[in-house]
């Protein structure tokens, strides 16, 4: 028989439907996998598991719970966990024991998921870097800010897991570690109970290692009904994008993009290459004063009462980053934002997906970054869903990947298409 | 010697700077008139007696620590506290202690403010109400939900004070209690650390009883540099604004409205009145989808765990109301707020503020309901920055106020326009 950890999570509720796996086999099967392995990835701030052997008892004594009844799942420590420590990837919250769940573990609980443990973050999900490696190579980095989530599930140590990008906080990491990443339209998955990093970009996103999970997933953290992709009525129309910072792609994400994009053309859909217009393509700008802006505010409590527990770059990055912002440059910023949204709306009548780069390359060797958000930040700040699915790899052998990216709030459109590009690559 | 407790934050300011007044004695005194008046308004959750008292001592050893040196501040008690309890009004959180302060106490504690303690909200900031009677008259509600915020302000038992508005929750007891009450722009104070109700739209805000107070609290919770509010150049163009709610305003709400028209327009203002356009207009039924939808998703925790601890108007108004929307719905909600947006900017062409009610009237009698949050729904979804003054009595003896809306982002103008409006009525 298949090892349980090896399958996806819509697998995995078929079998457990049929009876022919229980919850705690499941968990048993990941728990497994993570002793056979995370001494090498570090995937996991904290792990639950006797809670989760429980648990998963109890839900094989009952009835199904809901869509994710008995799939284990890992949560992002940037997000509060009522019954799991909570760090934030900072020694200030060592001892952070949270009253409540954040919505979205609450929601998944609800639906039968198993919390199986919370995954590293960066610092407060921003750029120093936790002790993950790229489960493909250890000498390279996982990506950030959720790497832990991002390596469990390519790692086969988890089937789902949550993480949070405010920059390219989720598909970065699941491009360097070749799983299936989404970032939804901001809002969309209910924030409440995760910490402030730049809130008017912050964003929970999915892992999971197939598109038919991340729907599965999302109708649980949504609680809304649960439709699977669906096959599209014809072929869709693709915009290639390099954006304004193609010279920063390495050869290998070049190729990634373009022979996807052949590959695509070979299968029926209409491809055609686009710049972006200004104001849309200003919006890395707009992300960049946005988040630095945030940074003294949203911190405000850390900066003042534990300073000399903050990294050096988060004291550079955000906190003195963003005193040096004004109010003028902010409020620019949050304008900038209204035009560069209503402008790429409007271009989405000449195609149905944006197909672009998730990340200038494979995840560069060393554990002292994470690497670049060059090719994730303006589709942040533009509020639109993104996937990256894995494609290909580079020089190094690692896992290069390709990102969809939808018309706001059209997430349900951007999957099914993400479906669709899939069987076809 | 004029009580320090009737004094605004800017004359204490300015009094602690001459040596004329310790911020001890200023503590003092509220603490006094919190003895004589509070077990007949019950303003506080929580009461920080011997903190606040140390506190100023330690800031009157010190050198000035910035624009809130010494000046005491109630919080509304949806917002996390790291030295006080935060219960959210809900005895699932009676034992709540977070770690850390949210970014508005610290930036407020960066400036020297003193936390006298966390005042009564409504369940959640929902309409639940707490325990707070009206300082006016103990029959009537003081509004809500920043119940105890408005309340404590308008009584002289604290000179600054926080709330949070998600439908009316800032504006409605400030109008109610007879205080300036000011909500931002969406987003410009930063919400870390404030417990989730609608996330598309709590918006922390404000109360004084001047609104050159506000301007100085606002410089504060902001970290940007303080500028008082200036004369303006030539007197504003106004527009009037029943709303198509017109029918739901009382005698002396309508009264209000006009007579403030009235004295505007004799002080040189160029007074006109206005219908608001669709899609405009419908933003109160997007205001009530996206608050109703995020119901049963921000408080998935609370409804999952401890259901017996909800009230009956939280199960009914936001889970079962929310758990009745679906996805396409909110997703045209968002979508309205977008188109809603741009409408009512393009009007700013045509004057610089909207003259409208806070509120139905007086503030009904009884402690069983906080009001009508009718006259706000529409603004707190359009994002725009709101402002209350004091201005007249209804029949029952009660504040009866006016609401001047501003356009989005232009909140250094909308409090100048208050201030060109405080002087002319």
């Amino acid at each position: 028989m298949t090892a349980p950890n090896t399958l996806s999570a819509t697998e995995l509720a078929q079998r457990l439907d049929a009876g022919a796996v229980t919850a705690e086999a499941i968990v048993r099967a990941h728990l497994e996998r993570i002793d056979q392995r995370d001494a090498d990835v570090l995937a996991w701030s904290h792990l639950a598991r006797d809670a989760a052997l429980e648990r998963a008892r109890v839900l094989d004594r009952g009835p199904r719970q809901g869509l994710l009844h008995g799939i284990p799942m890992g949560v992002k420590d940037i997000i509060d966990s009522g019954d799991q420590p909570t760090t934030y990837g900072s020694p200030i919250y060592k001892t952070h024991r949270p009253l409540a769940d954040a919505a979205t573990i609450a929601l998944a609980k609800n639906e039968g998921a198993i919390l199986l443990g919370k995954t590293v973050t960066t610092e407060f999900a921003n750029r120093h870097p936790g002790v993950t490696k790229n489960p493909h190579n250890p000498a390279h980095t996982p990506g950030g800010s959720s790497s832990g989530s991002a390596a469990a599930v390519a790692d086969f140590q988890v089937v789902l897991a949550t993480g949070t990008q405010t920059g390219g906080s989720v598909i970065r990491p699941g491009a360097f570690c070749g799983v299936v990443a989404y970032k939804p339209s901001y809002g969309h998955f209910a924030p409440a109970g995760m910490k402030a990093n730049t809130e008017w970009l912050d964003t929970i996103g999915a892992y999971a290692r197939t598109i038919e999970d991340i729907a599965l997933f999302r109708a649980a953290l949504m609680a809304m009904p649960y439709r699977p992709i669906a096959r599209l009525d014809k072929p869709p129309r693709i915009a290639v994008c390099f954006t304004h910072h193609k010279a920063e792609l390495s050869a290998e994400g070049t190729r990634a993009v373009n022979d996807a994009a052949a590959l695509l053309a070979k299968a029926g859909a209409k491809v055609s290459e686009i710049d972006l217009p200004a104001p849309v393509r200003d919006m890395t700008e707009g992300q960049r004063t946005l988040s630095a802006f945030d940074g003294p505010r949203a911190h405000a409590d850390e900066a003042r009462r534990f300073p000399e527990l903050l990294s050096e770059s988060l004291k550079k990055d955000k906190l003195a980053a963003g005193a040096a912002i004004d109010y003028a440059t902010w409020v620019a910023a949050r304008k900038l934002g209204e035009k560069g949204r209503a402008a790429v709306d409007a271009l989405f009548s000449d195609f149905d997906v944006i197909l672009t780069a998730p990340a200038p390359g494979e995840a560069p060797v060393g554990l002292q970054t994470t690497g670049k958000a060059t090719f994730n930040l303006l589709w942040t700040y533009l509020w639109m869903p993104c996937v990256t699915l894995p494609f290909t790899k580079g020089p190094t052998g690692l896992p290069v990947g390709i990102q969809l990216v939808g018309r706001q709030h059209e997430d349900t459109t951007l999957l099914d298409i993400a479906g669709w590009v899939r069987s076809a690559l």
